[in-house]
Order: structure tokens, then sequence, then C-alpha cells
């Protein structure tokens, strides 16, 4: 794999570090990112990292991404639970997707116990906060 | 019934002859806008067809149809079964709606078998490829 | 395709135009033949139409049609919801079979709302009355 | 409290006074909003109110909210039944928000019975007509 | 009311008084019937008997009924779990029909105590042995 | 049997007549009892009637009843759907025990279609009005 | 609306301020009531207020209020979620009626999420303390 | 046991070998029951065998099959999942029953996993193709 | 603890003896009461007993004991399985509160196998007869 | 087929005999085991059997018959209704394995009526005591 | 009962003391052990205890006690919840057994709530720490 | 953390390479062993593995970690879909623990989609082959 990653932040992602900093922790989403990007430039993956709100954006950045990326970090956030119109983009586009959570996703609400989009993905990785997207990457990397 | 139709693709559509042929064929949303078109015509209809992979479009387009369309031809994808926004936008729009759908919905995942958007429409066909559509067009004229 | 089709008109039916007006409208199934069978002809169709209000009859009337019709328009009325063994007669005939509803069944009561035999069938039209019942040749001899 | 107020009407309301006026009523959104702008006046309240009928724009407006507002009044619409994006941005967003309804919905379709975002908000208000907005308001001023 | 009476025992009560005595009593069912034909002309009242087993039977009693009968009992043994398509029977011959049962449905399986039928009917009577379907005569002639 | 029978009307039933005529009819409570009695009179059948809002006084009437009377008609009213401790009631007092609605329970809110009472009694009889209290009547007295 | 009102506190509120104060707060019912009395003096309404810890104490309160309120304000405490004969009082007395709580409900244990008796009333405010009940006096006289 | 044996294949059985042969093989049904009735022969039973496609002619084998045989092979088909009546007429029957299927239902469609009928025979067989039946002989014969 | 026990037997206790034997024994509720002031006594105990068919008088007992007891022996009958507001009562009152029964609860009907009342008491005890209080007595003295 | 087979006893069954038999009948394990083995014999096979409490021995004795086994005749006793664990295991052991049991599990309590390990079975046979270990074998032979 | 008592702590038991103590408490199996011996010494009865993790242990321990106990005190840990095999152990064994917990388990995790164990046991204790054993000793001894 | 890790492999795990290796791949477990082993020295973490296929083996090896590992590796096998005695072993035994899977076992058979043991977890990884094992060592380590 030669290694162009489209990292995905869904809603309210953009408010890492001032949401609920006992479920999310206190990095903001910039550190998040700037620690990613260090890593995959050690790795020799280049990436293109968005936050989008809203579900249709989502949908099509997974669309534009077929013509140039080789794998997904994907984290839908609470459209995890219910955007089957993702899910369906995610086969649609072809892409090697991984699905990712800061948070155990199984330790907190019941609603959240269920993802939607995880069976058209390869693997899901949740529960380390940022070393989560790390780990994505490698998953992509070297599966 | 003068004829004006709205046809809403809903999301994911525009990728339709790439994505999963076995399921959705190999036409794409070019051809079979191009023969849906073309039978209008014979049909003395006219048709604006929109490709939108937003629930908060296709809601929009729905509501902007009310001052010009006699009736919607509607395929919505994945939100299908969970968009009960766009159930309340066909309600509200007060448009003669018909729900379509390429595949036979009732032979694939559990989930697909389910609209939440039908009671709103006067009535449904799936199955049928893009003839779906072109059914869809003559049951709006001649009911 | 050729276009030997047998028609099967489920339990009730034969009640048409007096039964349920408001839901079923003021046709009887005299007249739907009547118009079904003019419009077959000009589609160089030929229809075989039965009404039957026995399960077991329906069952049969299947399998005898595997030797001589290309497809089946099927409406089970309330067979639908529940009769597992037609379900398995349509698999087991191996004919292209269009499940019909003259009403929207999406609208009425819950339990219409689920069809058992739908997934064996190439798709569904429902809610157009009369004309679903013609939309259903259309799309086995056009598809 | 001092008294900023986003008030944010969800998918399909700009349709108010002609959409479903049995259930709606006849008073346009247009009105709605004089109304209860002039009596936020006599409560020395300052308002902004926008309709939206994306989820992810709602998402946005409360997130944006976070920098200036004191308080929310929500109506979201059908997203109040599986939005748990937008459930999500009022935990995130940490403004206290009031769920308001035009109707009952609890004598109305099973599924407008569950409301996935009112565990994060401060309380519901349902059944009052335009009077729903204006006790919230009052609720956000006084409680 | 006249009192031209269609009574209609469904499947399996060909067998009564030979079959599980402990539940249904050691009448037979031409016991049974003497006792209501000879209790009919006490009240002027004129009944058909019939026994059947088959759904499709039971369908076309009711539809031959519309032509004569002022009223039904119907005791539709295991059908009533079940036979949606008799519900559509009784609402499409729009005769008052009166569901009886011999045992009392709601202290046996848990299957027996959902009635499919029971919402076509006026009234549902049972547990009274024999006697149920007496009481659902004078129901038919008294309300 | 020799006829001392405890009719209890449950709750909301004092408003008989007042309450929903298009569901109960416009026969007040007194007329009925006032038809009921002067029938018992003429099958030799001796009555105490009573109306009760409460629950707790439900149970305490069937408990008094132990020591006089030969069979119950009860009329749970909504107390039908939930009150285990009435359905412990009447297996406790012994007394044959009729459960009796004026409508029929099964055609209205799904919540109507399930009594927790109806196993403890030796039957039910729905739907015919005023008329219902006499076939239970008829159902002590000649069963 | 002439404004004769009645307030009906359901099940275990007269230990308001004692009970779970993280809850419910720390005003007594005592408190409540009075601040609830001066208001509606302002707005020109008479209140009776009734304190009741039996369903059937509930019931037969608004079966009373028929001759003479012009609306109610009912906080059915744990009754909101099973109590079916309250909801059959609600209907039947025909009195505006404004379900209230003091909490959110749809915060705390699923049970709460459900309201039995919400249907037969105009509307529900929930989780603005005693200014809930404010509210509502508001919603009966204004809307 | 002395050995007079009622088989019963229900509906759909007649297509055996040209059904869906991936599942239930390609012996067609003469085959299947000249086997059986040869292997019938050496173990001293007799056997009358019957295919029926109708739900109450399966009822009628059953009732009448009570004059003469000492046990019941029945593989009820699709009707396996839903036919209560014919539950109950293996009950009331009395006969010693053994339900067969070809396949091994519990490893197809969710549906088919659950039978209605097995409760009230002795025993179930699936999953051996045309050896199910043998076996249930053998289980008749020799338990 | 000091030792002043609230007992309280709730709907249908004071049957004891008489009500299916073969469930909850032959000794009555006097003698239940005898064994248990006398084994009190032995632990320096002092005990007030009632026996409440009412669910409010249960709540205003609980109420009640808040002044003077410390602690509560709870058989709540039947509204073990639903009275949500005896469950507050509980939790309101504040008092540590042992639910027992006579019977293995978990060991009849379904029904009664949920108590909504446990999670709100210290612990619950079952299936001991009269011996069941005693232990629960001495649950809350010892423990 | 050459007919080494593996015979797997599930928790309790060493107790047969011994343990409710009028469920399990009076025959000993080692009287079943007796019998099996000289059927056995009279057909050529070869029987290794094992009586095992514990799910992990279950399992590894599926995975030791890997090296020698033709088949396995498995009663999993209890696990049958939640044990995945040796699901998987039949599974990867890829032996030929028929589920069996001593009694119609579908003729007792509910929870015995659901087998999780069925589908990675070839077939299923249950209800004829000690006959049914020889059925099974049959069917390992000859299918 | 002469009093020979089997005692069964289930898995993790043995870190009682050192795990969750604000749900367990801080005394360790073998400080809740020596209290017990001494209490079952004063009431003359001889306890054998054991602490198993696995599952099939727990079964022939209760297995082997049935040659020598009088009854059993069974704390099946998370067994608790989902092994019909200790179920049908308990059963099969046929001896008195009581269930016991040190926390409430109704007051937990919803999947604590259920017991699949206790429809075997003659009753259940629980929530009362180390004393929980004590009065399941008593319940065997005394009842 | 130091590094001292405890790595599970559940039930079924040791056929790994010869099981299914459309699902679970090729590679032997001792080569998956090798490969880790050498990964974590590249770490500086040190690895005890094993092997289980027994439920009470698995909760024995977590208890016994407690005194020396910083960390577990856990692959439960298809206990993680009902072993809530590990989901208690692993909050017991307090090590941070992270549950893997080789496959994604949301796009397998639905009971696959439901981990009881995750709840206890800081987070799960699936779906990677045995590079699953890795990244949860990295997790271990970094996060």
């Amino acid at each position: 794999m030669t290694g162009k990653i489209l990292v995905i932040h869904g809603p309210n992602l953009n408010l890492l570090g001032r949401r609920e900093p006992e479920v999310y922790g206190t990095a903001t989403l910039e550190e998040l990112n700037g620690g990613l990007v260090a890593y995959a430039k050690t790795r020799g993956a280049e990436l293109r990292i968005v936050q989008l709100n809203a579900e249709g954006a989502i949908i099509e950045a997974l669309h534009e991404a077929m013509t140039w990326a080789d794998g997904v970090i994907l984290n839908p956030g609470a459209y995890t639970h219910y955007s089957l119109a993702i899910y369906d983009a995610v086969l649609a586009c072809g892409l090697r997707t991984v699905e990712v959570h800061l948070s155990n996703i199984y330790a907190r609400e019941e609603f959240r116990r269920h993802s939607v989009i995880a069976p058209a993905c390869i693997g899901q990785i949740c529960g380390f906060g940022p070393t989560s997207y790390r780990l994505a990457l490698d998953a992509l990397l070297d599966q």
C-alpha cells in the first residue's frame, strides 16, 4: 500500500478538547491532527484530513477520495449509529476503511454500542483516544 | 395530470454503474437519465432531475417543487430507512410522490426491508433497475 | 421475453368494487381484468387470469405455470403477510414474479407493512390501483 | 440569565401555515417569529432565529452559539427522533437548551413519541403551538 | 334484525368431544349444533351451520353469506391467531360477526392470547363451552 | 347455580353516557344497571352492583364477595391491561368470574388488546354494549 | 378561558424538598404551591390544588372537576408510566389538561421516558422544577 | 407398534428434484417414496403416502388417519413455521407424529428456525435428505 | 440499628391460608404475624404490621414510617411487578427496605419474575414462606 | 464413510436414569452406551464415547477428534442453548456432526426451543430417548 | 433437616475484598467463610465450602453433593445470568438449593436482573453482603 | 507502562490456520505468536501467551496476572458474546485490557456483533488479522 490516506473526523469533533473532556480528553483536534501527520511522515504516508459535520459532506468526501486515496480512516461520530447512507458510501467507494473512535463506545450509553457502518469497513478500533487514529494508520499500512 | 415531474436520485446514486454492479447494474446515472428523459418526451412529460447526497438538500428540493411540479419520483437511497425528515417533507409538500428503488430492497440486508418514507407516498416500485423509474413516471401520469 | 403471463388475484379480490371502496376503489375485478387484457394485447402479451381464495390453490397455480408461463403477476392479498408456503412456491417455480398491490400497503395497518413473499419476487409495485397490474406487466416485458 | 437566545426551527418548519394546518395551525413561521420577538422584547431578551433543514447546519448553529448565546430554543422537527449527532451537539455546546414542539408529539404517530435529543436538554415543552416557544423562552429566563 | 345467521366452525372442530375433552368438553359437534338449532328456534332465528377445515373455504363461506345472512357466528379455531385473510374476509363481507371460542383462550398457551380476526368483528365471546355460541346468537339478535 | 352475582363496574364507568359516546354509547350507568336488574329478575338472579374507581376497592369487593356470591361480572376498565393485583384477587377469591367490556377492545388502541385479568376468569365477553353484561349473567347462570 | 384550574400533584410529591433534593430541588410542596397561587392571581386565574397518592383519588378528582374547572395541570408522578386508568379519566372528563414534571423525565431512568397519559393531554412540560407548573398555567390561559 | 404409517409431504414437495437442488437434492419425490416404501417393507411396516399443498387437506388427512394409522411422518414444508391449525390437528388426532425435514432448517433463513408444530410431535428429525424419512420410520417403529 | 420495623403485607395477603394453599401454604396471616412478633421480641425489635390492598395506602404507610421506623419489610404482592409509585415511595422515604415474597417468584408465571421495586430496596428474599419475613428481620437487624 | 464416530454426552447426562425420569426415562447412561455400542457393531462402526460436563472439555474433544473421527454425535445438553464456543468448535473441526437430544426440546421450557449449535451441524434429531443416538449413527453412516 | 450443607462460591469470588469493594465490601472470602462456619456451628450444621471459577466444576460439585448433602447454598456469580447447565444441575441433583448474592443484583447493570438458575432453587436471597449466606443457612435449616 | 503483557487466545484459536481460512487466514497460532513476540521485543515489552479453551481457565489466567502483568490482550473468541463471568474477571482483576479479534466481527453472523466483555476493557480492535494483536500491544504501551 502506497499510503495516501483520507482522514475524516465526523460531527462535533471540531470541539475536541472543549467538549466533555472526561470522555474525550483535553487534546484539541489540531493537536490530534498534528501528532497524526507527524507520525504519518515517519511511516511514509500522506494524509488529507477533513472535519465534517454534515452527513452529505462525509458521503461526498468518500466519493471524491475514490480518485486518489488508498485508504480511509473514518470517525463517524454519532452518525456511527444510524447513517446507513455513510455505510452505503463506504461500500460504494470501495476503499479500505477503518472505523475509529476516541472513546470505548461499548462502555457508554446503550445507543453507542451499535455501529451500522462497521460492516462496510475492514475493521474497527476504539477506546484509545488520539492513539486510535495512529493505530488505524498502522492497520491500513501494515495489514 | 399535465406532467411536470421532479426526479430525485438520493445518496450514492451518482456512483451508479461503478458501484456494486452485481446489485445495481452497469448503466450509469447519465445513461439512466438519458433513457428516462427520452421516454418522458414520448409521454409529453417534462422532467427536472437532481442527484443529491444530503438529506437537507432533498428536503429543500421537495419544498422548491411545490411551486411548479405535478409529481415527484423519489429514490431516497439509504435515507429510505431512517429519514423521517424526508417523510415529513413529502407530506408537507403535498405533491403526489412515488418511491422507487433500482434493486428489490426486500431481497437484501434486513435493514433495507423497511421504508419510513413510503407511508407518505402514493405508492412504491422497486426491483426493476432503471425501468423502475419509467414505471413510476407512467404511474404518475396514468393513475 | 415472449410474454405468456399468469395473473393471480389472491383472497377476497373477487369482491373488488364492493369491498371497502375507499381503500380499493369502485372498479370491479371484471373491469380490472378487462382493462388489463386489452392493454396486454397492445403489448403482444398473453394473459391467463385466476382469482383464488385458497393458499393451496395459489401454490398449485404457480406449479402449473412452470410448464407454460414466462412470468407471473401476483397479488397475494392478505397472504402477503404470512404465507411462507407461497414464498416457497415462488422460489420453487423459478418464474420471474412481480408482487402487486392495489393500495399502498405501507400507509395502512401496521401488519400490512411486511411482505414475506417479496424476497422471492423480482420486484414489488403497490399503491396505484388497477394501474399497478399494468405496470407489473410492463416490468415483466421490458426489464 | 442575561438573555441572548438562539432559536432553531428544524426541517420543514419553513412551510408552517401551509403544511398540514390541522396539525400545525395556520400561522406562518414569520408570524410565529414576529410574535416571539415581540414577546422577547418585553422580557428584555435578544433572539437570533434560524430555520434550518440540514442536520449538519443545525449542529454548526449550536457550535457557533457557544461564543455568544445564553440558551437555546430548539425545535428539531423530525430529527427529534433519530439525530444522535444533534444530541451530541447539544451536549458538546454546553448551552442550556429547551426542546419545543408545536404539536403534542405524544398524540400522533408512534415514531414521534421518542426523542433522542431530550436527554441532552434541560427540559421539553410540546403541544401548545406557537405558545410552546414563548413558554420555552420563559423557562430559559426564569428557571 | 330478522335473524338469518351463518355459523362457522373452524378447523378441527369436527373432532369435538373426541379431542382433548379436558379442554373442549365431551359434547360432540352434532350435540352442540342440535342444542344451538333448538335454541335458535325459540328465538325465531334461522341458522346455517358449516364446519370447515380450510382457510379458503371459510373465506368463501363468508363471501357467499353476503347474499342472504344477517350475521355470522365465527369460531376460527387456530386460524384466529394468524389468518389475516379471514380478517379481510370479515371486513369485506360487511356482515356483523361475533368471534366465539369454546375455551378461555386467554388461559391457555401464549400464542392463543392474540386474535388477528377480532378487530374485524363486533365482539368476542370465549370460555363458556357450547354456551358461547348461544350467547353469540343472543348478541347478534339483541344488541 | 343459585344466582347471587356481584357486578363490578371499574374506573370511569360512572361517566357512562357522558364519556366518548361514539365509543361507549349514550346509555348512562343507571340505565344499564336498571336494565340488568330487570333482566336478572326474570332469571331469578340477585345482583349487587358497585362502581369503583380504585384498584384496592375492587380487590376488597372481590374478597368480601367470597362470603355470599356465586359469581362475578367484572368490567375492570383500564385496569384490564395492567392490574396484576386484581388478577390475583380473582384467583384468590375463587369465584367464577366473567370479564366484560362494553366496546370491542380488540378494535381500539393497541394497548387495549391485552388483558392481564382474563386468564383468571372463566371467560370474556366484549363488544356488545350493555348487552355484554346480560350475556355474562346468562353465562354464569347457564354454563 | 376564564381560568378555573385544578392542579393535581401525584404520588410522593408531598415529600417534595425532603425527597432526593438533587433530582427534585429543595423547595417544599407548600412553597411551590404558594408561588403558583401568587402567580395565578397576577393572571386572574383561580386554582384548586390537591396532592393525591392514590390512583383512584386522582381519577375522582378529574371527574369532580368536570362541573367547575376550565383546565387541569396534572403531575401524575410515577403513575405517568403505567396508569391507563388516569389516561382514560383525562379523556373522559374532557378537560384541557397539561402534563407537567419537575425533572426532565427524559434524562433519568429508562422507564421514566414513556408517558401513557400524555396522549390524552393537550401538551407536556417537563424539566423546569416549580417553573414547570407556572408555564403550564400560562399554556392553559394563553394558548 | 404394528406399523401402519401415514406419510405426509407438505407444500411444494411435489417439485422435489426440480426445486433448488442445492438445498433439496436431485432425487424426485417419486424416488424418495420408492426408497421409503422398499425400506418399510423390510421393517414390516405399511405406508400410505400423500403430497398435499393445502393446509386444510393436511388437517383432514390427519383426521382421517385416526381410524387406521399407528403413526405419522409429517413434513409440513413451510407450514412448519406458522400453521397453528396443523399443530392443533396433530394434538387432536392423538397419533404419534414425527416431524421431518430434508434440509437442516437451522442452517437456513432465520424464519425457518422455529417450528410451531414440533411441540405437538414426539420428536423432530432434520437435515438428512430422504434419509430423514427413513429415520423417522425407524423412530416410530423402534422407540 | 435499634429495631423499629414496619411490616407491610400487600394486596390479597389477608387471604393467606385460604388462597391457593399449594402456592402460599396453609398458615393464615394472623399465624404468620404471631410467629413474626414472637421472633422479633427475641431479637429486641419492635414491629408495626399492616395489611394493605391499595397502592396509595402502601405509599402513605411508607411516608408515615419516616418519622419513627428504622427499616421496612415489604411484601408488595402483585404490585411488585408494576407499581413504580411504590418504587418511588421506597426511594423517597429513605428507609432501609427489604422486599420479601412467600413463594419463589422466579419459579412461577413469567410476569412474576420482574420486580420494579427491588432496585429501591437494599435486598430481596423470596421462596421461604413465612420464614422469608423472619430472615428479612434478621437482615435488617444484623447487616 | 468408514465409521469412526465420537459420541459426546454433555453436562448432567451422567445422571441419566436418576435425573427427572419423567423427562429423560429410567435407563442409565451406561445402559444407553451399552445398547449403542452393540448397535454400532452391527453396523460396522467404531465408537468412542465421552461424557463431559465442562464446555472447554467438549471443545477439546471435538478438536482431538479431527485426527481420527469420521463423524460426531453430539448431545450438548443445556449448552445447546448458549454455547457459541461449541458452535465454533463444530465449525472449526470440520467433522460431520449430528445434534441429538433425548427429549423433544420443542415441547419443554421456552428456552430449550433454540439451539445455537444446530446451524453448524448437518442435522438434528430429538425426542426419541436413547433411540435418538442410534438414529444419529444411522444418519452419519447412511446419508 | 440434619444440616450437611454445601456452599459454592462461583467465579471471581476468590477476589472478594480486593474486587470492587464499593460493590462487594472489604471482607475477604476467608473472612466470610470463617464467619459462616462459626455461625453454622451454633446452628449444629456442617459446611463444606468450595470456590469454583469453572462452570463444569460447579456442575460436578452439585453432582457429588447428591451422596452426602442436605442442601446447597449457591452463589453462581455471573453464571447466574446465562448458565442453563447449572440450572439443569440444580434440578438434576434434587437438593434443596438457595441462590445467594452479596449485592442487590436488581440495583446494578440491567443484565444482572435476570437469573436463569433461580427457577430451580427453593428461593433467593440477595443484597446483604456476607449476611446473605447466613440467612440462606437459616432458610435451609428452618423452613 | 513497563510492558509485561498477558496475551490470551480464547477457544478454538489453537486451530488457527486450519480453521475456516477464508475467515481467519492461513497463518497458524504459532506463526502469529512468533511475529508478536518479535515485535514486542522491538518495543521492549515482555509477553506471556496462553491459549485457553475453557472459560474458567481464562478467568483464572486473568486473576493470576494481577500479580505481575501491566496489561492484557484478550481475544475471547466466541465467549465474547456471552461470558459475563469473563467480563466480571476483567473488571475484578483491574488490569488495562484490550479486546482483539482477527476478523471484523461486525461483518459476520448477527450474534457476533455484540460483545459483553468490551465494556470492561479500555478498548477494542478487530478486523486486521494477526495485526490486530500488534496494534493492541501498541495501544497498551503508547496510550
